[in-house]
């Protein structure tokens, strides 16, 4: 594989650790968070912005590139990589969830899943081969298999089944996989039932991945069902791999689950969240639309060094929101990024330093208790 | 005054000339181009990118700013300069042109001009001593009288009319100004009658104004119009006042009218086009839509240094443009003003040179000829 993965050190008092995650395209400090760039952008930033706001890694989806533009064209620029102006470690979702979400008429057969597309309506198969295929042309450092992500109110019998599909998919995943520079995450499904997700995290971890994800949370179900499919699946899942927290969270999701073992997580959370004028501070949300900022003339966060922080007021940023002008989806990203890149780094120092817990009660205070809002990029 | 105009030299071979304008913010070196930032925003992009651009002087709408946030709002800031975090030299226009073209309900009398806001419905009397009031509040550099700005097919006696009502309003303006560090600019209507270009010029210079604009044109009329206009009313503006042709133009109007005499321009074709994927270049005019480009890995204009050409091809571009992705917007718009400030660049250059002529026919053959689209910010 292209990716190695090192334990750093872990929390005496959770299950948090610290580790760095290598690819061919450098290293990620872990726990992370990576931005959801869906379209091989993360939406309203440039790549040179991630970077300076501190992002190491960034999350791409193959199910929409494969769409648009097609791998072919991905290819032609040497992969995604080149194509999208991000040197650092990508990685590409495999697509199982967008299919599910996104498409309109969809058939899941045992040799995959045949959808419409979103755009044009055109009828595709995605087959495990076909999903580390679409993944290896596009070149990201960190590839997922394909899966099927059950609806939070699926049945018991449901969610077996589907996970027993997603293990034989796991595997046909593995057997296709040519590329040796990549690394291959399996993902643990088993819907909203404890022993289905052992079962799952045994199976997938049977086949041996570079990484293992958790897939299927964040979809409607409540915080307590959330935590307590995190607990059923972590202790199955071996030390020595990264464990990847799929389409969670808030930040206070962020700082509970990094307390559970989870090393990566992925969310559309600051970047939609941004772009409709939510606006997490160190003061708590902030609804930027609200008359009460109308002349607020303080910065949005004054703990944030951010350039919307360091420039400009409540006030001018709650106008650009109110008249609809892109740089209101620029900056209020732009500080949403920021404040989930800082707050990744503030709960690396609080494992070094054992002080998990005292984050996770400042982030509850601040921005607890909400229910999880799905966010799956 | 705030503000002075000084001409350096004069085109031998045409009425170019290369001047300089001094505002309480900083210099202007002219001719120049001045971004449209309608709402107190350039669209897409940051001041930091405007002033990385080579911009030197930004307009904004009083209309629309005194209807949202509020002169109040922009006020208890210090004035638009702080609130948009932009502390070089702002123009502002008076929203004559505004009322005309974006109000349901508009009402014109003596006194001024009744109208309905498109924001919310609600009927404000904009009157020229408001006008005055309302920029005085903001606080540009420098601010406009108020005008009526006629359709274009309006008949020769509405348009006399009209003229002389642009006149007294201008002199009400004038009587009406408190601020000294503010520079107060009259603007010449018409019509698209020669004569009434020149009756109109000569009414409003004889009331002495810091500079004097031309306005009433780029709203549908051909191009042989609207150089017959700029040349009915030149020759009636005085040497050592800059003249400002509003909402105006192409890369081939700018050079064109430069030629006649203009020292300033704001249009929002650079921008607006921006976002619909029109795309000015060394090559001519990009559509960054057409499938020609999926897979063209050139950069957009490889003759130009800005971050979209210097980091991206056309075939991401044309991806981003697709995909309907915010990112698509930040990037043409950064290309696009790029473009023409160095358009003015080598304007103000082939003044110094000699070589004007030269430019105009190189704009002609990349740009012209096309029809001038309407551009008043």
């Amino acid at each position: 594989m292209g990716c190695s993965f090192t334990v750093e050190e872990t929390d005496a008092t959770s299950q948090a650790r610290l580790g760095t995650l290598t690819t061919p395209h450098g290293r990620v400090a872990t726990p992370a968070f990576m931005p959801v760039g869906t379209q091989a952008t993360v939406k309203a930033l440039t790549p040179v912005e991630c970077r300076e706001l501190g992002v190491e890694i960034l999350l791409t989806n193959a199910y929409h590139l494969y769409l648009r533009p097609g791998v072919e064209v991905v290819e032609a620029h040497g992969g995604l990589h080149r194509f999208m102006g991000w040197d650092g470690p990508l990685l590409t979702d495999s697509g199982g969830f967008q299919v599910m979400s996104l498409s309109k008429l969809r058939k899941i057969t045992p040799d995959g899943v045949v959808f419409q597309s979103h755009i044009d309506g055109s009828e595709h198969l995605l087959s495990p081969e076909k999903a580390v295929a679409i993944q290896e042309g596009l070149g990201a450092d960190i590839i997922m298999v394909l899966d099927e992500c059950p609806p939070y109110q699926a049945t018991y019998d449901y969610a077996r089944e589907s996970m027993d599909l997603t293990s034989r998919w796991a595997e046909r995943c593995r057997a296709a996989k040519r590329r040796d520079d990549q690394a291959l995450f399996g993902i643990v499904q088993g819907g909203m039932f404890a022993d289905l997700r052992a079962d799952s995290a045994q199976a997938i971890t049977a086949l041996d991945f570079d990484g293992y994800a958790i897939g299927g949370l964040s979809v409607g179900e409540s915080k307590e069902l959330l935590r307590a499919m995190v607990e059923a699946t972590v202790p199955w899942l071996p030390e020595s791999r990264p464990r990847y927290l799929m389409g969670v969270g808030t930040p206070l999701d962020l700082v509970e689950q990094v307390a559970r073992g989870i090393d990566l997580f992925d969310c559309v959370i600051p970047t939609r969240n941004a772009r409709t004028g939510t606006l997490f501070t160190s003061q708590g949300r902030i609804v930027i639309k609200h008359a009460r900022y109308s002349d607020d003339r303080q910065p949005l966060d004054p703990e944030c060094l951010c350039y919307a922080c360091t420039t400009f007021t409540r006030s001018y940023l709650r106008h650009l929101f109110q008249a609809g002008e892109i740089l209101s989806s620029r900056l209020n990203t732009l500080h949403n990024v920021s404040f989930y890149m800082r707050l990744m780094g503030e709960v690396r120092q609080a494992i070094a330093s054992g002080r998990l817990e005292d984050l996770c009660e400042r982030m509850e205070g601040l921005f607890g208790p909400v229910e999880t809002e799905p966010g799956r990029g």
